[in-house]
């Protein structure tokens, strides 16, 4: 093997100062290579959304929920004892249910509520959480002669249709990962959220959102009652959904990443 | 849903000051909860290793090498998209072979190398690399009427044999670590290194090893090349093994997060 090139072979001790090598602390260097290491899952995400996050009007959210085995019908086991990414060309396997039971549903709701109330005492210092509670009608219509879907949404207490409220939903990627040591999986969705007008068809089905908004760090965690028309969908859906407020944030971080190693490389 | 204990439930905005809401900068909190998010893995690793950094005459070391699955007998292949812990259950499924290309090695030695030479520059103000060059050769004795080796390490040059080099190893636990996006996967081993008296039975296999140990932030990494007796084990093998210089700082590490959980809960 090759040794050091700055001293002969046989010289067996760098000549290092040996007194600051002796603290009995954990040094604060983040490696040997001065970098910090990037943990798999985080990059494996990270990647997945830069992919898609300079898009214009891309909606980014994850849902925690229940990853379902459609051949067995129950919870994915893959035997893995840590998150783990399932392989998106394996997804038609697998269903995610966004639900949960409504206690884990009233955990989140509390300690969410903990969370703003402990913000909004005056000497707090860090970033407030804002709270939004909103009572909302999704009602879907059809475009005659394909299979697109239009979204209309109006707040329940006025009937007015509410700010960007008319959209057209279009699915892009899904990455599915199963988190074994939790009791909820979660699903990252990509879509489109194009603006469209009125449709002037019949409304083919509906349905009520009851949903409080936390937002914090550029995150809404949006916690929400769904439940369908009476005769369609009758059960209660309790999901939580993590959304990005504003993607372009992501997409500008992406720029400013992208220019760097632009210029390194 | 429960609203926010401090407001009335037809609230719809909180009375958070909206001007430190917009900056159009990514949040620096870790998160809603003020938590940094520590990966699955990195923690499951903790805890593996924390369970035993306490043992008196531990070795905790991770190896570079193949996760070989023996049905096939080629590298594994669950599937994954990222760094996975395998289930030890299944650990008898699975051979680990802790070696690489010879070219693989030479990157690995000619990068530290650098790191060593940058290191040790006058300005350098971070922590220096330790380095250290050694040929050795191990000898095993069988312990009559057990299953029992006691290893002997010489110094090849000199012939004496090297401090703490007399040694009975007992493997504990391996935890292997299948990394599908690199080269290389891992095991982390823990094995105990009790020191024993000089036996006076007859050799039963000896090895050499030709290593380097680059030294930075408490472990060292060990550049080995391993060579058996011309008869029974004649390849050369070429070894990356992290290790814990001193399980010590560990344990001490896990004592005062130990003191820290009781203080807290």
């Amino acid at each position: 093997m090759e040794s050091s090139t700055k001293r002969k072979s046989d010289e067996t001790e760098a000549p290092a100062p040996a007194k600051r090598q002796q603290t009995n602390t954990l040094s604060r260097e983040y490696s040997i290579f001065s970098v910090k290491a990037v943990d798999d899952v985080t990059k494996y995400i990270a990647d997945f959304i830069a992919e898609h996050c300079q898009r214009e009007n891309v909606e980014i959210e994850a849902k925690l929920g229940i990853l379902i085995e459609k051949r067995t019908n129950v919870r994915v086991n893959m035997g893995a004892l840590t998150e783990t990414i399932i392989n998106p060309d394996d997804n038609r396997h697998y269903r995610f249910e966004s639900n949960m039971p409504l206690e884990q549903h009233r955990h989140f709701n509390k300690i969410l509520n903990d969370m703003v109330n402990k913000t909004q005492v005056r000497e707090y210092r860090g970033e407030r959480i804002k709270y939004k509670h909103t009572i909302e009608t999704d009602r879907f219509y059809e475009v005659p002669n394909t299979r697109k879907k239009i979204r209309v949404t109006t707040d329940q207490a006025t009937g007015k249709i509410v700010p960007n409220g008319i959209i057209e939903k279009i699915r892009i990627a899904d990455l599915n990962i199963h988190a074994p040591n939790q009791a909820l999986d979660f699903r990252i969705s990509i879509n489109l959220e194009l603006p469209r007008t009125k449709p002037n068809t019949e409304t083919s089905f509906e349905r009520n959102k009851d949903r409080i908004s936390y937002q914090h760090g550029g995150i809404a965690f949006d916690l929400t009652q769904v439940k369908g028309s009476a005769d369609k969908d009758p059960d209660l859906r309790h999901e939580l959904e993590l959304e990005f407020a504003d993607s372009s944030i992501l997409a500008n971080e992406k720029s400013k990443h992208d220019h760097f190693l632009a210029v390194m490389l």
